[in-house]
């Protein structure tokens, strides 16, 4: 089923909805945050909160229940602590949606809907999950609450994926030149803002930490200057992910205040793709993380390759019991 | 006005509230969080969200009205963006409660109720913004929903004073030795979960990269297993902070492979000081930031005279216009 069926066969069998949780592990759970933030940002009624899967596990929020849909994602579909998560969620019987990669995963079992995401495709393909979470998040609000910008979301939901597949065909220069500057970078900052927040998080926890194996930290750049700005001199290198839409003038502080001391600055910028000419500007805040997420996998590629340390290389994960 | 007094007097203004919002920027913001974390958990109607003041500016919750709370923070009352997030919601008839340890500040007129918390006297004292916050949560939840655990929870917020003083009392020597084994790290990781996620936030970014300079990431304990956990080599430093309560064994876990793989671990664990002999089991869970925090101000103190660094010393901070 896509998000507009499944959203309507929850609301024929439940007329009330207070509660939506979007649970996930790593970068799935920072895939969800888009849609996490659009509910937080638009409803006024509808409760939504986001949550690594174990705390959601052990500290469960009372709220879950018949009156609450439960959105979890895993790629293969098998990370124990979300499939873990969604049985819970269905023992509470709460409505459980699973996005995943894998039509027969655990993940994909242990859920009352299952939205199955492409992903080797092409750049856009990866980004699948992200925007079927977003449309998700939009149906629910649609249906039991209302939303003026309807149309403009689904036209967007349309036509992310070209503005993906045409930004990434021209951005590899700009990603060899990232690679040869950072390539050896003794830790990377990495900050945005709105609903591109934790597509900085995913980006240092891990591209560079997991998958490189270097150094990192995130932040929003709203919170750069009561805390983190200290440590900025002359080429401490610094990622700074821009936004097209409301919270662009947090993005630009940031970046006034990187190139004034002299950091070594890499800017991803929404506005360089032409972004807001293509989504309309009510609903363009929230299809940044999609772009600079697609851009930033080709980021990670190339700088995995300047490293030559390839981006499946690991010590821990799948080799071990943890 | 007390935290019990101002909610009652919000309620007999106004029946419905349907959404809380906490506000603040860095370590004020992060001082919020417990309390947002409670209603997240404990609330089944009640939305409760929590901003860095400048995003709640700039993309504002449709949710912010007279059926929302608004309460926000800053300890010197005058942190610009807090201001003005404290004045929009004033403007969007929403109910404004300011926690700042200035009555006369430009923060606490821009409210409709102040709380004016300690700081100077004692490490106590600096944990009645925490410890106010979350005591508002209480009674917006006591009043507008119920809660089955209020008595044990304001005898916890009567008794967490004195588990800080009694904990400070004696750890002057771990301090030390923390202060004298991370020195001279080149950066270092800090880790928690539950109600103490932002502990390890704030003292990532205000503690140590504000104030000491130092290289520095954060996260969740829960997320450490999906990305953070490929950097861990030995004596790769981390600072990890273990709950009494729900979440402990997401902590435990983080630990059990720290120590497995020779990191340089420092843990503060709420346990060490009797934190669940003295609150109740069904609200342990909120009080390990309070114990925690005070505990770091002392670690932070010790390595600001192991590393001959004022944790007063700026960069930037009161000194440019940025």
């Amino acid at each position: 089923m896509n998000p507009q069926e499944i959203i309507r066969n929850i609301s024929s069998q439940s007329s009330k909805i207070t509660s939506v949780f979007f649970v996930g592990c790593g970068a799935s759970m920072a895939e969800l945050y888009p849609a996490h933030y659009f509910l937080e940002t638009e409803a006024c009624k509808i409760r939504s909160s986001i949550y690594t899967a174990n705390e959601f596990c052990m500290a469960t929020p009372h709220s879950v229940n018949e009156h609450s849909i439960v959105i979890t994602c895993s790629l293969g579909g098998n990370t124990p602590e979300t499939v873990a998560a969604s049985k819970l969620a269905m023992e509470k019987n709460a409505h459980v949606i699973a996005i995943t990669h894998y039509a027969d995963s655990p993940l994909a079992q242990n859920a009352h809907y299952v939205i199955v995401h492409g992903f080797e495709k092409n750049y856009a393909a990866k980004l699948e999950k992200m925007t079927n979470a977003l449309h998700l998040a939009v149906e629910i609000l649609k249906l039991y609450e209302d939303y003026s910008y309807y149309e403009q979301m689904l036209n967007g939901i349309q036509n992310i994926y070209d503005i993906i597949e045409n930004a990434v065909s021209y951005i590899l220069p700009a990603a060899q030149k990232f690679a040869k500057d950072y390539k050896n970078a003794p830790h990377i900052y990495v900050m945005s803002s709105g609903a591109t927040y934790r597509v900085a998080y995913a980006f240092s926890i891990c591209l560079l930490m997991e998958m490189q194996w270097m150094n990192s930290g995130s932040f929003h750049d709203g919170e750069f200057f009561h805390g983190p700005f200290e440590i900025v001199e002359k080429d401490v290198p610094f990622l700074l992910l821009m936004n097209e839409g409301k919270t662009r003038p947090m993005d630009s502080r940031a970046l006034d205040f990187l190139q004034r001391f002299g950091a070594k600055t890499t800017v991803i910028d929404a506005k360089d793709f032409s972004l807001g000419s293509k989504i309309s500007p009510e609903v363009v805040d929230y299809f940044n993380p999609m772009l600079i997420s697609a851009i930033l996998r080709v980021y990670a590629e190339n700088l995995a390759i300047a490293r030559n340390h390839p981006l499946s290389q690991r010590r821990y994960m799948w080799k071990l019991q943890y």
